[in-house]
């Protein structure tokens, strides 16, 4: 089959690799619908996700059909139309026994295209399938669904939900990039009285105000917009979409006594926490691993058209277009890319677009 | 009166103090039966806490009898015995409703010897008395109750409710001071595994023991203890009861995945935060002033000896010994002290001593 392959730092490319295979009774084998990059994918190419092999395929992103099953897998059938998860769990672990499958002890939590060969090839072996695999009716478009693999239960679960964001909060969501946009389209659910994006692009700012932002502000306006709108306290819920010191810090300066900072950004190094201000101010900072514990509840969402996934979605590819698309993607700045689907006819820049 | 007055940094003194009166309808006039000295204090006396003026009465710890009471005063008469509250609140503002008491915006949180005169005095006056007031049987030793002004409060609420203790958990404790001790008193009320206590000092860590920490470890050992104790995973739940940089910085990373770290110390500078280890941990930091919000069932809990708090008391004094307090307090390395305990007779060092 073909796959993107990661060949060290700075090096991949769609090419030839090892048809995938049951290896466990619990493994299924999907033939790959659609696919995405996500923003972690370009870490790996950076080289900065040291224990992802070179020789890899990359991706945990897929809706697909299931082709193969082994003999322990009862949840789907070769034929099925399934959902990839991007978390595996075995379901018996402590962490599992939890709902924590992003912290599966016993070979789950982000393993494809990280641990194993992922999702960004014609074929894809999936562990733990009936853990990882959930039934997609026919009716749910590929380019919609593949956005719950990753990034809307990631933005609900480790940014709506542990950022515990209520009724009549002030929500601020620094980074407006997919993840970001999937955090402000989640915290609606939850009725704030008002949500402010924060990134420093124009072109990301407007997907925001599209998908309900109340505000909008580059990152040097942030703070002072935010204190003007709180009376100087400070916001209820920060979500932290980006993944740099210097937002988190920011994060930390906008949060209101008493209030939560969810950070969901992917980081690749430390940050400097100001216990001197913070220890007085009952903050709560959490992080998190997506547990993908979410995935079922958010596609019966999607099914019922609640979830407004098609703004995300910029740019579409065939499977064999997959060079093009990383590059499309890797300079988001110049093309305004948010998410790009593999596995649909091409067209270069989609009009954003809001659910019905 | 006389009072111990805060003329600026390292200087402090014995002294004559105005008298204070009833400057508000809903204050009162506490006459100081004992009260006690708080690391807090010291760090005033150490320049890091500037917003408190020179010429300041220090405390804000205190058992004693009201004298008198303003016009608006409903909870408290005069000739009632009362404790006093570390933490003051106007009951009415967006905090106070929420009960987060430390965090009022109407002149309430801790003001006690911080922007108004404090308890190390012959009498204070206590503003917002009905909310910071609270009676007290006649039965319960000065020298017991003193201790839930603050301490046991902080602990229990900053400690052991925000890190979520639960039954089979187990807990680290780090910094074995009257903070931790406390702590680790509270923890034991959700029935955890195992408490870890970590300390540099062997004399608190037999403390830590006689209050029922099941192992005990200095910071060089503690973290290969924890990760022995534990499998490898970290603990459940690792509170700071240190206040620098270097213990918040090793409690990250004794915590498990899905771990909460709540931090108790106070803080004069920052720590760095290795988001880049903490992001996918699903880790949970969480900050605090005490709200006092569980003063109430604490000192019932009291009444009913269910809390050891004698176990924290080190040394007594007469209140006009207040100097030497300072002094044996200050010296805790040297001295051994704990909770010392101004408005009894002199002991210099007591027996360590568990609730019956």
């Amino acid at each position: 089959m073909k796959a993107l392959v990661f060949n060290g730092p700075g090096r991949s490319s769609w090419q030839d690799a090892r048809d995938p295979a049951v290896q466990d009774p619990a493994d299924a084998i999907v033939r790959v619908e659609a696919t995405t990059i996500c923003g972690t994918d370009l870490h790996i190419l950076a080289g900065d996700v040291p224990d992802v092999p070179p020789g890899t395929v990359l991706g945990h992103e897929a809706v697909g059909r299931v082709v193969e099953t082994g003999s322990a897998v009862r949840a789907v059938r070769p034929g099925d139309r399934v959902l990839v998860s991007c978390i595996s769990g075995c379901g018996r672990c402590r962490f599992c026994r939890e709902a924590a499958y992003g912290q599966c002890t016993e070979g789950g939590g982000w393993i494809l295209g990280h641990r194993i060969d992922g999702t960004q090839a014609e074929f894809v072996r999936v562990p733990f399938a009936d853990m990882s695999l959930y039934s997609l009716p026919e009716s749910v478009p590929a380019r919609d669904a593949v956005l719950l693999s990753d990034i809307f239960p990631t933005a609900y679960e480790v940014g709506v939900l542990k950022g515990r964001v209520r009724p009549g909060d002030t929500v601020v969501v620094v980074g407006a990039g997919p993840i970001g946009l999937a955090a402000i389209a989640g915290a609606q659910l939850f009725s704030p009285s008002r949500i402010v994006a924060v990134d420093p692009a124009a072109i990301r700012l407007e997907a925001a105000k599209a998908l309900g932002a109340d505000a909008i502000a580059t990152p040097a306006e942030a703070e002072p917009l935010v204190a003007d709108l709180t009376g100087g306290l400070g916001a209820d819920v920060v979500i932290e979409a980006v993944g740099l010191p210097e937002s988190f810090e920011q994060c930390t300066r906008m949060v209101r006594p008493g209030g939560r900072l969810a950070n969901v950004g992917v980081h690749g190094g430390p940050a400097t926490l100001h216990l001197e201000d913070a220890w007085f101010r009952n903050l709560t900072i959490t992080t998190g691993l997506v547990d993908a514990s979410s995935t079922a509840t958010l596609l019966q969402m999607l099914t019922d058209r609640r979830l407004p996934v098609a703004a995300l979605v910029t740019h579409t590819f065939e499977l064999g277009q997959m060079e093009e698309a990383y590059d499309i993607f890797a300079r988001a700045a110049d093309t305004g890319a948010l998410k790009v689907i593999l596995g649909e006819p091409q067209h270069d820049e989609l009009t954003l677009r809001t659910a019905a």
